[in-house]
């Protein structure tokens, strides 16, 4: 009933690669099905000025599509010379998830900045972009420990996001494009490891969502969540 | 226990002053407290240009904050020359908001805009943004109808918002300036007179948020958007 | 003969209602008959960067009006990235016209911004802005002279701005909207207390005047300018 | 008394040299002392958006400064990406002198563009470049006569401007760069060749003026346009 | 003597990776070494505005880099607002290469967007994007005839590129970012399939060089490119 | 058989007038021809942030077109708020050509800003500005030393630039705009005193060009440098 064939409640086919490049202290090829977004997480010895003198340090991420990622060519942002509100969104929703899971005081006074890139979208590219963020993250964090800049990993919890809607009256988990178009309600969940929520952001887009598909939504975010952040722990483990 | 005395459930006193200025097509002041935002709608009759030609009309909506409305005198956006990434945001939240109450096939093609300019900040701007464009809007159609413009209104329901959030462990209604900067978790909510959810965006600052917090929370939003719509409905009968 | 029914040496009903909003340093609503201008005053512990170290202090004004103040619905400055010609040079002429008030020695090294946003424009908006402004920021420098911060305000003057044109062949002061896209000719004049001239702008836009018009302008100017100072005093007496 | 050593009722030496460079249709280089400015008309066969289609046609001016036509280099506006609120102010101002005195109507739908550039600046740049500026619009439009694109030149006067000041308390003539930095009181006028005024614009830069000093300031200010008008059409003879 | 031990006359391995993502008419993965650009061709069915109604097409280029291709992190020109003056330098060159292999007249009135995209910089970025460029193109000119909107495809030629340099006071062929930084000449040259040249830009970095050093990098380049012809045409044949 | 009646090796008229602007430390007028560039030098006791601190110096260029230099007027890039890719070319192959001859260790920390503004552009406005900023550069470095701020003139070499292209299948010596447009191939071509190179930047517009038409050019632009070199000599000599 799904375009693809998918279980209401299955996710796609979900691949992690680190590594994919080599200058970033983090680099993470995610996949969610055909979306594919490169995540680099970058380790600067500063902190933006509001933040300067106080020891605490930022975690913040930077989201793009290449201009072709998508079925259409759309303007190249740095021609046009202006981000899109999307684009403002969803990189300040990247930054939140992240900082939730670091100790800010125990990163002290540095940032790490982490771009999200889109190189192919298939729908669900800010889920994806969060659940490979926090990998390229804790390798970049990793690195300062194993450089002994920090005794140990200010990371306190693991994150990973995932979208769910209904489409065709159906609750389902990680929407892809073909079901993003049509779907009536589309909610993005950001959640940790403890199984609390971080971010929820849901638009009813055809009809308003009632209670209790609200509830069957969650359900499925819980579950694809907890898929996730075991596919994370398969990748770090490597 | 709260710092303004009020119930955990408890709105702040609800000001709607209709025909706040003469030229626009509505023109709402609203008070949530001491927030106060002036909405006006403007009737355009062009629509955007990706949607020309297809008969159907578009409900969008601007933000601002006044440089002082805030504690400390923010930049001026049109001075800086560039839109802060939160404005955006709440923008285009409104925007999709408004639009989940109107039939944009019965508006035809023409355009609505619905300025929002807060004169003075008490936490929850975007809330009450929401809440009084809605008002606004309500009377420019109206004005299409009275001119013969369209044989009735296009609005199929009422959308009203509010804030609800985790205060000092406890879940809260229509946090102010003083709970907001404090609060773990805060959370937007727009819904309709069905009682069902248009946008939820859930947002955890300090702790994340586990599923029972987020069911009272939830019911709290319920009982406030309630007396919203309640509130618009009476300053549209005067 | 003048479409409001006014004499030609007549104000419209001014109206200045001081703390209209509660977070600025001095916060004025002045109304030149329909025409409504938000003033807000605020003070800043910092001068430009041109001027550090000098042990003086600035006085500066910006001015934007709301998208929908006008009959029709005008693009947002901040949405566009630029403002306007019209606007830069309207909050440049407040700026100067302050300044001409204030002993900058005698503030001290510290800055008051005034923001002057226009909520209902029906012509005459800079000439409200400056009249209004001055108010507000009286107010701003008696407060730092109640915290103790100043010795005594270094205002050595009173400020205070009216138009005067030339509307269908008769010299007539302060014009509305309904006058000013008629008139031939449009004159902005601020004056102090001293009855001196500190700025004079006028502009020929239908044809241009002649020596007596001017002298004829001036002399309503005078007269409509005494009559704003004496409104301002009523106003800060309360 | 003055430095330059002249009288206070004395331009500096004028010099006007048409077709200074050769593609545009009026270009004309003129001296107001050391100040330089080279003024070029350029015809163009469209108007602005906001007139098409009403047979009428459009004059207006642009305005620059060489970034080091001044004592110390400026940044280049280009480079900065945004043009200072003084290029905005000035560029519109020569506009409008121009504009009154051009029939419109006559002109038919098309513009004529006279950008005044500043090779040099020792003060009074903007009276050099509206002076100058009309002799390049005058070329321009017998040209489009003598190339039988119109009957006969739509030009219905003759424009020109000169500043006046009051410098240590004396008002003088046309104020160079040395009387400019320290005059109390700096007015720009412009005038047409019947002896009424386009533009007056006035500032109180020390102390405000009194009526008295308005007066003598604008005697000498009919006197100077009067020689610059014959200047110009001495130039306009050749 | 070169750091990575390749021979004067020897380029890095070269991979050329088509169909690497699926949206695009054309998707190249090219490598010289660790130089890694993604390269899509977008096929539109317009022409930029001056060309319209010519019945001619045309191609043009856009390149960025991610903010971390390199080593240390770069700031993202869409947030900035702005493309460096190198980007646009680069895109310009890619544009004017690959029409030198196109018959716009050909090609009808349509555009090919080449996105030029570097996920990883070790030096030689433009000449592999060039290289890769081609191969797109290709791909999607194909494209247009194998869904008989062309009889043929207008391509009338091959085009490659490489840099040659002068490192240790020696010629040496294709620079990778070890030697580009110490390089005293550097040189891109664009070639076609007939051994001629499209584009030479040298640039002497540390000392100029002179006419013999020339001749031998033009010599070193006519080898490099014959190599990347070769290679191209063995990725075109699978 | 060249338009202007020219041999295929000939200049066009060269002429360099210095101080032709009296501000600036270095101030020339270059014609090439009808194509004549005003280049101002600035010394500025700075350099730019990334060179603080090293004791070393910095040489910049500028590059602006006056609207109306062209045949039809052109956008000033000021107004748009953006300088075209073109521009941004230009000015940065005038600032690498210009620090090729100067000793920048030897200058201190301090810069000179090259100004190159076309007054009127006839083609070969790079290669004019290239020319006559050496000249305006001299001349603000020799002021340093005759202020004793310098020992001697850090300018290690004379340098100089020159256009050369095949017009008709016949390579010739500095293009006009009247064989600019029609060239198949263009050339700018930076040289030394020595005569060894320090820029070329070749670009096929019409067919590429073989290695026996780049000798042949290049030989044309040696020749052409080496009479600039002369015409640079004796300017500074006068």
């Amino acid at each position: 009933m799904r375009p693809s064939g998918r279980r209401a409640d299955e996710l796609r086919p979900i691949s992690i690669q680190r590594q994919f490049t080599k200058h970033a202290e983090g680099s993470v090829l995610i996949g969610f099905g055909d979306t594919r977004v490169l995540c680099t997480a970058s380790v600067e010895a500063r902190v933006p000025p509001w933040l300067r003198g106080q020891g605490r340090g930022w975690v913040t991420a930077e989201y793009g599509m290449l201009p072709r990622s998508t079925h259409t060519r759309s303007d190249r942002e740095a021609a046009r010379g202006k981000q899109q509100g999307r684009t403002v969104e969803i990189q300040r929703l990247i930054g939140r998830s992240l900082r939730a899971a670091v100790d800010l005081q125990a990163l002290g006074e540095r940032s790490v900045v982490v771009d999200c890139d889109v190189l192919q979208a298939d729908g669900g590219t800010r889920t994806a972009a969060i659940t490979g963020a926090f990998v390229a993250l804790t390798d970049a964090l990793e690195g300062l420990v194993r450089q002994r800049a920090l005794p140990a990993s200010p990371l306190h919890g693991q994150v990973a996001s995932v979208s769910v809607g209904v489409y065709r009256g159906e609750p389902v988990l990680d929407l892809d494009y073909a079901e993003d178009g049509e779907a009536e309600t589309d909610m993005n969940v950001v959640m940790n490891d403890a199984g609390a929520f971080i971010e929820l952001q849901g638009t009813a887009e055809g009809h308003a969502f009632r209670r209790d598909e609200l509830d069957r939504m969650l359900a499925l975010a819980e579950k694809g969540v907890g898929e996730l952040l075991q596919h994370q722990q398969e990748a770090l483990a490597t």
